[in-house]
């Protein structure tokens, strides 16, 4: 079951320009930057109600978000939605036919179960699922 | 201020086949289904926390949405942000240099105000801000 919407991760060339329309000319609120994934990735977070938009940075072009930039621009990425059940929701998915980027979930450090449905299956939308630690 | 997200707009071929993404496969709850502008568009409703996905299908080619799915296929179309004040909000995107697409809000038959943003403002995402009726 879809609890919430978690997240929108938005592509950008540069968080610290990104901010400047994200948090000065928009208004939101700006939680914090982090660095991630050993310093390749940088974003920014900024909570809006009960979910949250994250200015997503690469210093990799060979990834995943660095060829997205080059082939489609600055622009959202994907979804975050959180579920109760990763693993029932990706059965499900797959019972459905949907073709998963991770057939099973990936774990992060902080316990964290995520996975990614492909694009193509969602209509155009890359969705991310993850389901909170001991839920 | 932004209050919360309000919805995320997805530019799908058909709303019906979507659903069997969105609704089945994902198990979104769908609230209900629309015609809106006059028979032009079919929009699902499909509530999640206190957000909400839309999918919509445009009958006229020549609309932005038509457009828009003609170039970039179906995705993430445009994002919806709740405001307390919308004059304000746009005055302070002004005063930022963001682009409008709408200078002024406009009014829809239940004297809801919407605008949208520039997507070339803001980072490739379109944006549209709404103020509910007497707040």
């Amino acid at each position: 079951m879809l609890l919430r919407l978690d997240h929108i991760g938005i592509a950008v060339q540069n968080v610290s320009d990104a901010l400047g329309f994200f948090e000065r000319a928009l208004g939101m609120k700006l939680d914090h930057v982090a660095l991630e994934e050993g310093g390749r990735t940088e974003v920014a977070f900024l909570p809006v109600g009960g979910s949250e938009v994250e200015l997503v940075q690469t210093h990799d072009p060979e990834s995943g978000l660095g060829k997205f930039l080059a082939k489609r621009g600055e622009g959202i990425h994907h979804l975050c939605f959180e579920v109760d059940d990763i693993h029932a929701a990706l059965a499900r998915l797959r019972e459905n036919g949907a073709q998963l980027i991770d057939e099973t979930p990936r774990v992060n450090t902080s316990g964290m179960q995520y996975a990614f449905i492909h694009p193509k299956s969602a209509h155009g939308v890359l969705i991310e699922l993850y389901q909170k630690p001991n839920s």
